[in-house]
């Protein structure tokens, strides 16, 4: 299976490129909350193809139909269902793809999974496409975690090896980084923004394509949240944004660096502000034994590059059972990592409202 | 909660570090197997502690006791458990663990997760002891799955910044990768090794601590398993080794490599070897949209340095509510690299055993 | 939550009556099977409203819009989305109803459930026209499970105190049992229908309804299915048929009779059919320990009485906080048990398609 | 699998009749709760052997060890697991039982389940010594949730077609109901339980058993409690009760009766007590829509006679494949129902805890 994710709320993701629709169905919301469509809409937009800088800007989002679960503009509590119709639903001629998987995509391992009865066409139900439902959930769960001062924020870190300023995982500069949803290339630092955007289009120009990473981060997130061992939070949100396509790494607070660290130089000092508890630094990354410290839980996670390249491509020929060439024809964008952003965003939305729903925090039933 | 983890295989793991004793119940088990008792205590004695370079060897492994779920000698299928006895459980004056939380550790994060109530010995439920019940699942699923033909091995990837060989993801040397092993310290590069024993020695008798990185594959696996979205193999072994304390990063494949790679460099190429598919790199790791490709599926876990530090640090006084000083007494490990090899593959195991199971491909009711 | 049911199989249900639509997400579906769309429509006609010998035939089915998981005509393997439109969703005068809760409905529990915020029109996500995704769900499974050779039927056991002749539990009349699905009253004694029909006409005439008995039997199922204890066969279907609205009873096999027999009337003494093992009886319904014998799986449900009468009853005023009178407006049917016949099958073919999903019965991944 | 139940409690249960131990994990215990060993004895002491009027009084009960998620006398909130160690383990001749399946056990739906290897030792797995752990988990919760005001009490309904006097399910008799815990013999009415005592007695010189019926009782829960559909109250509790071996049949409120009522009659009508919703009649069992109506939640569960009889029976001998003869040796209970009246209280305490955590009532993380 794998549709189904979540300890309180459950999300449930369907639907194929190609099919009638893709969507999701959402159970365990609180009920009441007064949903802003508009909000939803924007978030989804970010995520809409076209709109990086180095392609035409298209501005369609997928519009998203609520099928249940909503009443009278509010959430009900029970199960919300949402529809996203697909518009390029054409026969085109899949034979060939069928015959010639894609390097770098799910054609082979889709194949032997569903013993070669899946929708092949646009990649199924392997298709970034899939990533709008989820993005539809995350948007919002934001909205609920918001009223009740939850905020979430994501950008590029990194491009083509061209890295952005990273977030302060002690001190949140919350205007500034609610402002990264408004931009086309949502970095910190518009120099480096231009150095990737000049990097990505060179790299389309050359039939090939960039990968890079994203910081996100959450934070008003109370401590002790999530629970020991196999439901530890890092294990939690790692389920979520390891099911977002292209992302093959992921670490939180200092993650990788860590590893060259001293304990003296790693662990975080606790300090009193008031009465509260906070910590000096935040290598942990807001979790310590995989529990909330009530510091910002930051994570970054590692998006390959975009597997549909323009240049031709070794493959085999399913039929003849022989070496082949392929070029993956029609427009690709040769860097998925903006429109991956909103995408992580919302996995981080999903995992908080499931973390506050688990400790009570609703009064759900 | 937290203490269960499977979808096909589900294995409950419960126990305080000073408590009367720890354990798992493993459900789901394929019946019939002839158990290795020998190769269990070996497994479970890599994990202990004091076998390292810069320790005095102690040489004993916690004994399981099983207590279910076996049957003169073979496993019958109903749940197995089994109980590992704490023999440290002497009631020490933890009063002053109570209220000076140590840095890095779970002391805080404990406290605000149960309201005060959690029993703080040794860490409690958040010791590093607690994988000790894992390993013991790992070593169990790991000898169903060779009597399958299918293989885990790990290696310390890296310590305090020193790098051993990396395995290859390719064609893996199996006869060089079972022997890491049997090793004291489980590298491929002894002088690599030589000079991680150096660092970390030298990081103790500084009063500090040293990370690094674990490097794990399993190969042998057919094509075609796990499922797509959220229960992709990422996701799935993702939730598992980021449940094992201080693991604080996750890559597969070329991982955050892949970010700095382009389509053309990072796309794995399929060739035909006589009837079989494979592949002539493995940047995926052996996953694309998260099911297996038949390839070894490689993955690299971040390890933060040990928190307990024989220097004294900052911290606070929870009686006080004041700063306070802090030196962690007792002898601590200065680098849990080395024992948390064997944790890894047994997360690895027990991750491949559910997936056999989901797929039917054992006998399972 | 509660929407979602399944080990193996994922059932997702989602709507209101009243709303956009209403449907269902199956996830776990095995790959390959040719649907036959016509047999999922006749099936999903037996449950729609204005079909029984009391009411004016109507005969329109809801018609299921399959939105994902099926590809040239065969499941795909990917999550099965299925959307029914709600057609008659006018924005009535509802608010006598949400002040005047009606007896025997789910008025007051949903209000308390959901803080007032649940879509009342109908009865929202508590309608049994809810039932519509379920009953789609197990016609799909019940043409997996035939090409399987494993059969399902049910018929009306009792109406008003009417009793129709009971399924022999050892010996299926394959032919005559499947001949109950083509019947407007699904009844083996056809005198005793008449009868049942002149009662229930009887009841709706004097302002009241009435409630009786379903009988099932799944047949053509291997042994050693199921589980030990939490998920032996008896829980595992009893949670899905308590899951139907005004089902207050659950036997198998002899059920509530065993009460009254002695041991050595009650066990099922096993006998050799050639090499086979089969029982002289089925007194057990198919089941010992919780695990499936090779026997008929045989059930009875009991159903309570509509609540939805003409006459008038007492309630409570929910704004005068005073006792009010209420007339339930609009046509009802004065007995749905023959409605809930192919409900109950679809039940049974959901929870039969699951343990042979999880017994590696299908080449499910 | 079927040794995990629950949503937001989890509990898991493992062993042997005649392995080393049994015992039960259980997770998602709120913390902070100061346990009562010696009302947990009492509780287990109802469930013991031979302490019915009909058999010698052993008074020993089966004392559980405490193993983990307790911390100076309070539940921590960690898993808590315990151990029952089997006292009657010797390696007796089981080979006959192992070729000579007993008739009304699991002995041969064992052997199918896991291909022979199961544990056929006093019935292994399926013994009636599994409910040991869980009526100790049933001992804890209830006490949890006495803290809360909740209360539950059962008794016997019959035995061998003598009834008790039944428990006013509007109005509790809390005092009397709470007596029923202290008798030998849990009846209200005594003069009928001195018949049953009779008529057991009779069919155990018989060489023979009795069955009969269990009737349960929880008061004292708010309304709002349980979700529609899948996760109703009845679909969860019956998921529970059924887990109990020999349990057939299972029914709420009126139950089967309903079947026969009009809705006129069977319809709870609702009135207001000062400002709280009460409801005339308790026909329902205190549940609409699968959703706690605050009224006491009311149910009754059949039990089959004894399987394990004292007078030679048919079976068939594996060895040699024909006909044989079969008589059960050693002492049987010839009526277990009033061992079976504390299991399902546990059951009920489970079930009604795991509703309150859902409903965070209680300060879960």
């Amino acid at each position: 299976m794998g549709s189904i994710w979540g300890n309180h709320l459950k999300i449930s993701i369907f639907g194929e490129s190609h099919g009638p629709g893709i969507g999701v169905v959402i159970d365990g919301l609180p009920s009441g909350h007064a949903l802003d469509m508009d909000a939803i809409r924007r978030f989804a937009l970010r995520r809409a193809p076209g709109r990086t800088p180095w392609s035409t800007p298209r501005q369609e989002a997928d519009v998203a139909e609520i099928l249940s679960g909503v009443y009278e503009g509010r959430i009900s509590g029970t199960p919300l269902a949402a529809l996203i119709r697909n518009t390029d639903t054409r026969s085109a001629d899949y034979r060939e793809l069928g015959l010639k998987p894609r390097p770098g995509h799910a054609d082979l391992t889709g194949m032997a999974r569903y013993q070669g009865f899946q929708d092949p066409r646009g990649g199924g139900h392997f298709s970034g496409r899939l990533t709008a439902p989820l993005t539809f959930a995350g948007a919002l769960c934001s909205q609920i975690l918001l009223a009740k001062g939850i905020r979430i924020a994501a950008h590029i870190y990194e491009i083509a090896g061209i890295r952005d300023e990273a977030f302060n995982p002690v001190q949140p500069d919350t205007g500034r980084y609610a402002g990264l949803a408004e931009k086309l290339l949502p970095v910190l630092d518009d120099a480096a923004g231009q150095a990737m955007t000049e990097a990505v289009a060179a790299a389309g120009q050359n039939g090939d394509s960039a990968g890079g990473m994203i910081e996100a981060m959450i934070w008003g997130l109370p401590a002790g949240l999530g629970d020991p061992i196999f439901d530890g939070l890092e294990s939690r949100l790692a389920s979520l944004v390891f099911s977002i396509p292209a992302v093959k790494g992921l670490e939180f607070g200092s993650g990788f660096a860590a590893a060259r660290m001293t304990g003296s130089e790693h662990n975080d000092i606790p300090l009193l502000q008031g009465k509260a508890i906070r910590f000096q630094t935040n290598n942990s990354g807001g979790i310590q034994g995989g529990i909330s410290n009530g510091m910002p839980i930051v994570f970054r996670a590692a998006v390959k590059p975009t597997a549909s390249i323009g240049r031709e491509q070794t493959t085999i020929n399913l039929a003849t059972l022989s070496e082949d060439r392929l070029a993956v024809k029609g427009r690709h964008d040769p860097c998925i990592v903006p429109r991956a952003v909103p995408v992580v965003e919302a996995a981080a939305a999903v995992f908080a409202l499931d973390l506050m729903l688990g400790a009570g925090l609703f009064s759900a039933g």
